[in-house]
């Protein structure tokens, strides 16, 4: 079956999540939100709150990919560069719009909240790109070419994708099996495994090892196996072929 | 003050992390056993399980940086390749090496475990490699060159991690320091917070809004202040000025 692959990348900005001070969840809810429309995640890069850094992560994954998604940096301080790294790797001018100045204005004068000079700097869009709507805290995010800039802030990037659905045009939707069996060992498994995944051309097969400390009762272990495909035939064969499998370890 | 700048890359493998099936917490695992290290994160990639998508992440930041760590792609089945991988990013050729083979023996032979034909995979690495111990499921890690690979499984690379840090030659260790600002708006935070910042050329300061849902009391907003310095007495006069301009706004 030709299926076409739609594929995005994402690049997460990035100091916070670096230093470990703050866990990234980010990257768990843009490919959540993409499995649905037929995109698959293909690559993330993690860079460090850097003009250039940026803007060669978002050309490099720009290129390789149909969308790039960006999170984090588009605040009003001053390390909030995003904005003016994405235009620079587009060689795109950047300045205050007035698009998003009155989106500013509107969000302020309902909420009563002053438009300082330092807030000015979120109605700083690339020209050429177009305004995401930001129903959470007002300042919108943008699309430029392929690529989404969207706000760090979990909820905020979270209530920007409402707004970046309908401007993706996703290929076959990838379904997925995942099968979990008590007490097994990848050791025993693999050699079925990998036998069974020759047989499956248009099905990925992973293997994932888990162990779970349970205190007193010790440590108990077993493994996911987890199939996808976007030819559901296919997936369904192999579904079977690896029940079967999981069933003569006692899964 | 002149401190030796040493940085880290890192290539997580990677599908279920980029299906968003798995929440990835390895980044910051390593993340916090750098920082007393003295050695700083600079850059993720999160790639899928495709050989030269791994090699190339590798080569690319083992240039870029003093050290790489990889996680994921160790273990028995089809789909663990990353030895091979991080082997053709050096040009080594690899295979089951005798030192290798050993520690499983010892370790199956312990816990009455077979050594079977797809364990043997796990005894593969590559040339020049000097082992990791694993002191969780026996099969060890490697480094190779400036490369540390690790299980991407988190408990069993935290174990591999204490065969790590004697290897690593650190540079200034990066204190910080975190102020909470309930209450504070970015926007209201940003001028002063830039003057500031210029001020401070040797400290890294951020900032990064926050949300909370309270339920029906409603959603609390404020805003933490981060610095960074590997310069002590700079860092210390950065969070005086913070601390003032916290007072300001009622933190």
């Amino acid at each position: 079956m030709a299926v076409r692959t739609v594929s995005a990348g994402m690049v997460v900005i990035g100091d916070e999540i670096l230093s470990g001070r703050t866990q990234d969840v980010n990257v768990r809810q843009i490919a959540e939100f993409l499995a649905p429309l037929g995109v698959t995640l293909s690559e993330v890069r993690i860079v460090s709150d850097g003009h250039d850094r940026i803007a060669e992560a978002v050309r490099a994954l720009a290129d390789a990919n149909d969308y790039v998604f960006t999170t984090g940096g588009i605040g009003p301080t001053h390390d909030d560069i995003t904005a003016d790294a994405v235009a620079a790797a587009f060689g795109r001018s950047i300045g205050v719009r007035d698009d998003a100045l009155k989106v500013l204005q509107d969000w302020y004068a309902r909420s009563g909240t002053d438009l300082t000079e330092a807030r000015l700097r979120m109605a700083r869009i690339p020209d050429g790109a177009s305004l995401i709507v930001n129903p959470v805290t007002g300042a919108p995010g943008f699309q430029l070419e392929n690529v989404f800039v969207l706000a760090g802030v979990p909820k905020i990037a979270r209530g920007m994708l409402e707004d970046v659905a309908h401007r993706i045009e996703g290929g076959a939707v990838t379904h997925s099996v995942s099968i979990r069996i008590d007490g097994a060992r990848e050791g025993d498994l693999a050699e079925g495994l990998g036998a069974l995944a020759k047989t499956c051309p248009d099905v990925s097969i992973g293997s994932y090892p888990w162990f779970e400390d349970e205190g007193e009762a010790g440590i108990k272990r077993g493994v996911a196996l987890v199939a996808r495909s976007a030819d559901a035939d296919a997936l369904a064969r192999a579904e079977t072929a690896l029940r079967a499998l999981a069933a003569e370890q006692g899964g």
